[in-house]
């Protein structure tokens, strides 16, 4: 038997003991293992260290290598986050429950899904967080991390095994990937039976690899088109503030903004409002028309519509209504994070209502797509898929329900 | 473009016209189509005559003849599934809002999943309750029955889509697959972003074919090994009835049982309560210990144990106590509907906790697994999977939810 299978046997096997543990244990657990990175920073930091170094000698670009840095501040981060998991509330054994005129009592029963198989890239933070969700939840968890942060993880997830082991459980339900060769991602993909969740979390290629070749079910998180439209009717000096935030304030991550559709009746205007903010520190690729107003802007290729730049990029295209927007965001968009600004609350329920998408926002900046700004605690991510869960995913969605059917014996 | 990609994308443009139909509006739909129903029962019965006939010269099966067979009865039947579809509560729309510390109002609503992909074998109801489903949850629908119901199937759609139109709706929204060659499943299964649901209606070779080979996401639904324990502590009288109802009420449905686990302890005392109602109608199918006891039994082959037989025969294994039961489910259950015969409230937790299926049955039949029995009305079928929904799947299970994030210029 592969060494990958041996690992997914026994996290199944473990992840039955971790299924019904009562919230205080699991909460300890979490509580444990926040004051055991603190105590032990030196010990990760150096751990880390070892990847950087290598990290560096294989030509790591600046910004992989920024991921892959834990600091004391890191470290403290990660510890805090146990902690925020801690305080959330247990989803596990939640009921709702009714009783038919024959008398069955029919309870509907909250339970963890089994195995979460976490895929990940160089930021070792993702190894806790995982961890953390995985546990408070009731799942097992194998955690495949990159080559790149090795050892940080090893020290992490060693850390974790030991908190498990305290409590009386086995550490074999948090478990790092022990073959961390390319295959072993879609070998993992078809556990069915053994990995009741696939959770890609990184870049496109990786989410579309995990798709393509699971036949276990996967949560697909993460790629963000988002578009917002200016609509005739919105308050203009208002936008501004919201398109530069949604752009500016962290352009690296999903749910910041790509597209720009202004709509033609107050594009000049709007253009001359965000021209001051946008042309000294954004490069804007524009449709023919934008090029028109802004001449200093570059023209948009057929690709960049449907490209999440994770860079201070916009795109921006006129658009001749509220139609033209609307078939362009369904045809880019990824079903991430699509906004409206209007004052027009006719026009904002249709775009509510037509946009196909997790988030649709008014006249609110997209970087709300978040599980924290959600009031969720902490996320695994936010889904673009519409089965399961939608948006922000939380602790809820990593379990799943069974129904249990109490009788004396009754007969159909 | 094939004549398939040109449905798909008719019927998704039309679900946009569905999705936000008015309750009201989507009832006196259904309404209309249960009168059309009963008055067109003349037209119905002819179309299904050359089927019948058809499918008698091809030499089907008398079983699938029974199935494929419209009566007035049947008839009635699925007008009055229509006019009870028309009385179910619908999801669309309902909401759940809370307000952030900043103002911005969080409302999570509940919409349609957009295009429904139904593929189901002979039974022509199959198309009016899927076509009546997707109507009130606002879902467009691929119906793709089999070749053998062709002219049922093509005079209930006709009905179904001159409803739509009486109406102001598109007929595209529910349509009858064009191309019913064998690669037809395979082409809708792949159609990422136009269908956004398969729902396999059949046998297991069916739902198989469909999960692996579909990279739209698939409700599974149906295959059930369906097991039932008998402790020790059960009450062996009240037993009896409920595995004979178990087994023998309709044992050609999912729900139906297919094997028996008699605890060591009260094996002999069941085997002999049991005799006389099993013995002279079902084939029973043992293990080496049952058929010490019941040297009528057959020998059970290792296949026996993993099979749904949908007939009436009964694998029977007599085990050492409720691990070995629940080792065996482990290793034989489909997640459908497993059963505990008990008094020990302890025995029944554990059980209830550690099987992994979408109903767990104590002192019921497993009969009961079904939207009706549940309280749900009507259903699609019964989910055996863990992600989305499990268990009886209803109209609820038919929608998604997005969020509509509503500020007032709020920036991050």
């Amino acid at each position: 038997m592969s060494i990958l299978r041996e690992q997914a046997e026994a996290c199944k096997k473990a992840s039955r003991r971790l299924a019904w543990l009562a919230t205080g244990q699991k909460d300890r657990i979490l509580l444990q293992l926040a004051s055991q990175l603190r105590a032990r920073q030196t010990e990760l930091l150096a751990a880390n260290e070892l990847d950087c170094e290598a990290g560096a000698a294989a030509g790591l670009s600046v910004a992989l290598l920024d991921r892959l840095r834990l600091t004391p501040e890191r470290v403290e981060g990660m510890a805090a986050g146990a902690e925020q998991v801690s305080r959330l509330t247990d989803p596990v054994g939640r009921e709702t429950a009714w009783t038919r005129p024959n008398g069955l009592l029919i309870r509907k029963v909250r339970v963890p899904l089994g195995v979460l198989c976490v895929v990940y890239e160089a930021r070792p933070n993702v190894t806790v967080e995982s961890a953390c969700l995985a546990i408070k939840s009731g799942n097992g968890a194998l955690l495949r991390g990159s080559r790149s942060a090795l050892h940080s993880n090893q020290a992490l997830v060693k850390i974790i095994q030991e908190c498990l082991v305290e409590a009386g459980l086995p550490a074999e339900a948090i478990a790092g990937v022990a073959d961390l060769s390319h295959e072993s991602i879609t070998t993992l993909a078809r556990m069915n039976g053994l990995v009741d969740l696939m959770i890609p979390r990184g870049g496109a290629e990786l989410i579309k690899r995990v798709v393509e070749t699971s036949t276990v079910p996967v949560l697909e998180t993460g790629v963000g088109v988002c578009h917002l439209y200016v609509h005739p009717s919105a308050d203009l000096s208002a936008a501004v503030p919201v398109i530069v935030n949604s752009k500016c304030s962290r352009p690296a991550v999903c749910n910041s903004l790509e597209t720009l559709l202004l709509d033609q009746a107050v594009a000049e205007a709007a253009a001359r409002l965000l021209e001051p903010e946008l042309r000294p520190r954004v490069r804007v690729q524009g449709c023919p028309r934008t090029l028109e107003i802004w001449p200093w802007a570059q023209a948009a290729s057929p690709e960049n519509w449907d490209t999440e730049s994770m860079d201070l990029i916009l795109n921006v295209r006129v658009v001749r209504g509220l139609d033209e927007a609307l078939e362009h965001i369904a045809l880019h968009g990824t079903g991430h994070t699509e906004c409206i600004l209007t004052q027009d609350l006719e026009a904002a329920r249709r775009f509510q209502r037509e946009v196909d998408a997790c988030t649709v926002n008014l006249n609110a900046s997209t970087r709300f797509t978040d599980g924290g700004e959600f009031g969720f605690g902490a996320e695994i991510g936010i889904s673009t898929q519409k089965m399961h869960a939608r948006g922000p995913v939380g602790l809820d969605e990593l379990t799943t329900y069974k129904y249990w059917v109490e009788g004396q014996g009754q007969i159909r």
